[in-house]
């Protein structure tokens, strides 16, 4: 069966110079001439041409590309016509493609097709919805690694060292029976179901640190009043004022502040508008305030006396104690380590932020220079060290059972082929494209 | 001296399948060199390259295309990037962009490049700012029409005619001395003015409803409570329910959707939040209430019975009147003109529309078939008129000034000029185009 030709606006949506709607599969050619009347596009030329509705009202003047397959991103034939960047429009030409015999394409549904026509593996289609969503140049640069196959060249080598363990105990040891020649073979196995569990490992270390990357980490200063906490997130985000937003937080309290510190995107949360307990009865601000402290990946508590450690903060680990007022105040003599600054006089600051990339940074890092950048992949590789682990101890055993150990080493070859997409279920090719924007 | 080379994001800003940098001017071609590693792009022809930043490290594979001058929309070298749809690799590569010799583009920095090199007169190169702010099909078909140089031609044939008039009014009076020849040229330019003085007079009318389709009407629905003023709201927008859209309105109390009701782009304001008074005294709902009445294009009264028109909707004249709830209650009897509903049961419903639209639409129609569509437009127009009115005038005069009805003719000619950009000074070009997008 042929497949649907689907359609979207591949641009994001809102009002611009330029929208692109695509459309992909066997109909494309067809559709490129309902709409625009041309039948003779040139392959990936950008040609200027009227686009007209079902009544043969113009709609717009579009520059159309044609792209044959198989020289596309999908794989498949592609149009792709760009008009006046209004939402209305987009919307007027989309819906005259669909009438015209596509449908309409589901989130990422071109990616996928992209990965079933073998354009991609899945390591690389999930790269691309990640490289979409990515905010600074590192996540950029690890995402971009995992788009060229790097990830999957890593994990193809490991998965064909398995599958030459797994000859190895199904063939050799039958006809092998030499004692001193088994116990080589033996060793031999071992070493390389230990070496490739042990990169796996290392490559499991990476996934904290692209999670990081990719998805960035909440901050939240905290404090009580008048101790400096709107100064210090001012100066914070002073520097990179360019890639600074502010929006309203989640609650009317907090003001949420972006910005990027070592390609890491954080979000700072200023509690600057929740006012503390001035009374014995803990008021709404102080309930907000730790919510807010709950949700942090790192917590950075202002303070300018002694005294001033609150109580709900006291056992975190996950924090950051700041001395501020370093100019005009003495400093504190607390038995807890603190960094000291002055956010008015922007002193100190530096170091802060070197501990706040430190203390979100992962401990272990991971030496393979490429990155586990989902949960799907960090849990398949998991899942595949398991097999590995319990080959290993089978192996260790007295008299080992060659045919579970080969099972198991058959399971650890499957959970790799599921995260390259080799084998892989309806259920997770839908569950890993919905999370795409529509158009890619 | 050489135009600089400008650069700037061309798709609406945000996440997406894809966005685009669009370059123009002399460097376009140098730049895609630069950043691509790539010597020979042919010309329109859409190319996968990597693109790199200054240190060579790779930002993103691209679909790069190079439209050489003048077949581009700047009549300028052009070069788009079309990259992964994310706001960080756009702004990469825009970075990379700017530092290999192009400067950031103003807002409709290309268009009025595209106007400079003679690509598009001034009308239609301001159909384009409102063709992408389009909201409705009649709209787009409005500023499609200017686009395609509709109103350019009509008003070029009117400024040909004044110039005929002008010429006979500077040599034909000079070398005819028969009295009798002179008092049919003297008719003849009579009715020349006069006519031409129509024809402008009746596409002033057409600005009202260029206005309205471009920018669209506030409707504000209002009554007191339990007169089923949400249930009235959402059998209106109930049927559109694709293009409908709810946003917080701009006070809390007050919701705004969006319809369009035959090609009017229609916000209707929701006052059911606002509580009316129930003591003496004015409550804060009441003056929100007010506000959002005296802000409306049309407001949409909604009561069940005779005694619930309010003090300050009484004189408004941009009303209408709905009796609601008529499957239930009695028709009243009041001695004003109203529509009878039943929002519920949906029936009278479309006649309310219509209702709307017909007060909407402005009472004089303009026969022009072509729109004027900004302020602007509409003022160089009616100064036109003016012109040609006291030139009318001093015609009518026992013995005419001839050097002075020259000079009226002259001014209006220059109005004309500078409507279509043939004179603008740098001012008006930058008014324009500064209410652009960026990448337009």
């Amino acid at each position: 069966m042929q497949p649907e030709t689907i359609a979207a606006p591949a641009t994001p949506p809102g009002y611009g110079g330029v929208s692109i709607i695509r459309i992909s599969g066997p109909l494309s050619k067809k559709i490129a001439t309902l709409v625009s009347n041309t039948k003779n596009l040139e392959n990936r030329k950008a040609t200027l041409l009227p686009i007209y509705n079902q009544s043969r009202q113009k709609i717009d003047t579009c520059l159309v590309t044609y792209f044959k397959a198989p020289a596309s991103y999908t794989g498949e034939d592609v149009l792709e016509i760009s008009c006046h960047g209004s939402p209305a429009i987009t919307e007027l030409i989309l819906d005259t493609v669909l009438q015209s015999g596509a449908k309409i394409a589901q989130p990422g549904e071109f990616t996928k097709r992209a990965f079933l026509n073998g354009k991609l593996d899945l390591l690389q289609a999930e790269s691309v919805g990640a490289l979409i969503q990515a905010k600074s140049k590192s996540a950029i640069r690890m995402n971009n690694r995992v788009l060229k196959g790097d990830l999957s060249k890593k994990l193809l080598s490991i998965r064909e060292s398995l599958k030459d363990t797994l000859a190895t105990i199904e063939f050799e040891f039958d006809i092998s029976e030499d004692e001193s020649q088994l116990s080589l073979l033996h060793k031999a196995l071992f070493k390389k179901i230990e070496k490739n569990t042990l990169v796996l490992k290392d490559l499991l270390l990476s996934y904290d640190e692209g999670r990081i990357y990719n998805y960035g980490a909440k901050v939240v200063i905290c404090g009580r009043p008048n101790v400096g906490k709107s100064t210090l997130l001012n100066t914070l985000i002073g520097k990179e004022r360019a890639i600074t937003s502010q929006s309203p937080g989640t609650t009317r309290d907090t003001i949420d502040s972006n910005i990027i510190l070592s390609g890491i995107p954080i979000t700072i949360t200023d509690t600057a508008g929740i006012r503390s307990n001035t009374g014995p009865i803990e008021t709404e601000g102080i309930k907000k305030g730790r919510t807010e402290i709950d949700l942090a990946d790192l917590i950075v508590f202002v303070f300018t006396e002694n005294h001033q450690v609150v109580d709900f903060i006291k056992d975190k680990t996950n924090i950051i104690r700041v001395f501020n007022k370093n100019d005009i105040l003495k400093k504190p003599s607390i038995n807890m380590p603190f960094v000291s600054i002055s956010a008015k006089q922007k002193t100190g600051i530096s170091t802060l932020k070197k501990n706040i990339i430190s203390q979100l940074m992962p401990k272990n890092r991971s030496e393979s220079g490429v990155h586990l950048t989902s949960k799907r992949q960090k849990d398949a590789v998991l899942k595949c060290v398991e097999c590995l682990n319990r080959a290993f101890s089978l192996m260790n055993s007295p008299r080992p059972e060659l045919e579970i150990i080969a099972l198991e080493l058959k399971d650890g070859i499957t959970h790799l082929d599921e995260l390259l997409g080799k084998t892989s279920t309806d259920d997770i090719l839908n569950k890993l494209f919905s999370t795409f924007c529509v158009g890619k």
